[in-house]
């Protein structure tokens, strides 16, 4: 295994053989798994669970990590190609990526959507211009139009409350919030739900629809995982029978990258908020899940967010399990094969 | 020993097993105690010695540790119950601690006084209130009104220089600082000099008497220990025969929280500062101890700060050495009984 | 070997033992070389390559590091003698670094020119002024006037190349920058390339020389090793027949710390900036170096930065392998005599 840029890489003998390894590292711990070996940790974005579970992650083996970020006492990074740095900018990303990746065994890099062009982001252009000047194996710890880690702990938390793989509906919901957030969580999310072979329904006010090639990324892995995926305009037809509600709000997709047309197509659609009256009695058992920060009486009211329907906390949790399990893959193949 | 959050928790018989493992670890290096052991550290307030001081800790027993603060990359906290949170806030605490205290195997908090109402402030409830949403165990910081670390750190640096627990004066003393600082130090080190058995004497101006239930748990403490509290606002008459004299500004407490009475009671006590003719004939070996940081020629004149008697950078290191008595306490209690 | 403060300080011999043993933990791991010892890193100025190459160099050999930089949520540090502290600064220097100190086996220290006095920056007082106060061995990071890690490093990369140290010339040529920046690459790199033999030419305008003690130090070294030490004003003339084109920016000594003059100055030299047809059939295999960052467009053209006679990434992943030479002998003399 060298790099881990998204779930659609794995097949599910990939994703049960890592989901394996995480349950083994957390019923029994290897402190010296990964002696000596070092993660750089470069983000272009904020990040609060990410960069805490991955450096514990790395301790936790034996390991350990360093993380750049622009906050963190560094000079401005140039990504631009061609220009002449006579700005503030005084290092490229093409001398610094390929050099701190050097220091360390792997390379995590966040740098979410720019949001300027629809068909950038859907190509995770900026990422992957990244991830190529990069000599290490590289984590995708939030591109554009992938968040795999948060959707392999998704996959785990499901197994662990014993979530059918099949015959079962997984519900993603668009949700209110004040800003247009990019579309990788919910994207990377659609995807797992649909390789992991469930019935999946995409809910979402008229112009929040996912984009195409989203959506037959999604249905081509459900063909081969025997799920299905649908959408809708209706949250409480979509709810009718399910096992999972993911909440999550991303940008309006029919005026991509307009902050104006985006605000004034979410100003009426502030109650598309979570709250205890859309579970009913076909969705009574219904499991909450978000990949978290959220915002609440926003996205969720407090009541469900910490009601017993709720199973935020252990996604988080398993973030670092799962990366643990990705780490060791990538960085002590030997002992794995052992 | 799972929680350490005030000193007040400890026996004397618990005291001394820490110092003693203190030393012990001083001495005889154990650099595999903690491997494969996570500290997280949450900071909602500045830090130098605190967060130098535990990171050191972790690594020399061979773990490590991750390190949450407002200024590094991660998003703005919610700490209020009850908000619709659609400002700059995008996480509540109610996830933030939960998640990043799972991460680890004891998560450190720091979090000052509000100042908004002395009641709260002493019943410590902001830091009770983020300890208690933390699955794992929790060390304080320095809270609203407890700095239990500084003060085992105090206690050792006293016993070092066989400062005797009884029949020996000790002298906190109140001392000018242009802003209203929190009354956690001075609370934490009357605490230990009473539960350490010494005859404790409160200088400070009038207006500035420590809380009556700070006074009253020292002199519980004391009655306990053999030692006693007084309290006065005259510092020549304090400091006769003291061996030790502890300097610390506070808040004036008879106007907590308006910043402008406390400025204008203050306003006329910037004499109130420590140096060299303080110290008299029956004070002569008497020692200068203060947390840092510490304004010069403001708390404490530079030549009795940099002289002889001053015993802060010694204070500063033993911050490093009870620290890893108490991760090791936490984190490996087998160890510890072997 | 107790402080690395300056390439000087270092005999052939002792330069020689540490490339070697560079080597030898490049192809030879020793992940529990370091294990329980930790590095302070004091960063006074902003660092990419500097703090994520260190951090990686004690996690390799099993140890770790903390890092301090004003922007890390700690206090603002003063540095003055003799002030009264009731500004916004609230913790000294003399305090704050033997605190620090005393918490690692070693101290990394950063401290840029003041840019105020020649002369001082010249001397290194204020670096100077910084080391004196730690208790451990210190670690120059770049002061006002060195900058050793970098050329241990640029040193380590000529060999690896086989750029002769004898009979080979080395090219240290100013370039344009926008700002005036530090002497201390400069004079490091020259020191450098004096030490190893080599024949070395200064190139750089009219009012950009390097101050006469620089200059009569390395002239010095050069004539204990062979090698020798010219300056010029003409770049082409420079590089016939050159090895090794270096290129760095630095202020003009002609009217030091006077920022508008040396605006001025430098205002017409924007076309002092390498490019492709500097390179002529004398010099068709120079290599080019540069201690990174570096402005494309103004310092260097980008093709030849990524072009094949670039090995600024080389010079850049060797500071971590020459660092965990030096963190080796310091921390750990005893297994390397063994």
């Amino acid at each position: 295994m060298r790099s881990f840029t998204a779930l659609s890489e794995l097949s599910l003998k990939e994703v049960d053989d890592l989901l394996t390894l995480a349950k083994r590292l957390q019923e029994r711990p290897e402190p010296r798994a990964l002696e000596g070996k070092v993660l750089g940790l470069v983000f272009l974005n904020p990040s609060l669970r990410t960069q805490m579970s991955f450096q514990a992650a790395m301790l936790r083996l034996g390991g350990g990590s360093f993380v750049v970020s622009p906050d963190r006492g560094i000079h401005q990074l140039e990504t631009r190609s061609g220009v002449v740095m006579n700005g503030d900018a005084v290092e490229h990303v093409r001398e610094a990526i390929p050099v701190m990746a050097s220091y360390g065994h792997a390379l995590g890099i966040r740098a979410f959507a720019l949001r300027q062009s629809l068909d950038e982001d859907l190509a995770d252009r900026n990422f992957r211009a990244l991830a190529a000047l990069s000599p290490v194996p590289v984590i995708n710890m939030e591109s554009a139009i992938q968040h795999p880690c948060q959707s392999l702990a998704d996959w785990k938390t499901m197994d662990e409350l014993s979530i059918p793989r099949g015959s079962s509906k997984f519900v993603l919901s668009w949700a209110y919030h004040p800003k247009p957030l990019p579309l990788a969580v919910a994207a990377s999310t659609l995807q797992m739900a649909a390789q992991r072979g469930m019935d999946v329904t995409v809910a979402r006010p008229d112009g929040f629809e996912l984009p195409a090639t989203i959506m037959e990324g999604a249905r081509k892995a459900a063909s081969s995982s025997g799920g299905t995926v649908q959408e809708t305009n209706d949250i409480r037809e979509a709810l009718d029978g399910a096992h999972i509600l993911y909440a999550k709000s991303w940008s309006a997709t029919s005026c991509y990258g307009d902050d104006d047309a985006d605000h004034e197509l979410r100003s009426g659609l502030v109650d598309w908020r979570v709250e205890a009256s859309w579970f009913e009695d076909s969705s009574k058992d219904c499991r909450f899940m978000h990949c978290l920060p959220v915002r609440r009486g926003v996205v969720v009211t407090e009541d469900v967010l910490e009601g017993p329907r709720s199973i935020v906390l252990q996604q988080a949790n398993n973030r670092m399990w799962v990366q643990m399990a990705l780490l060791h893959r990538i960085m002590s193949p030997k002992r794995e094969e052992a």
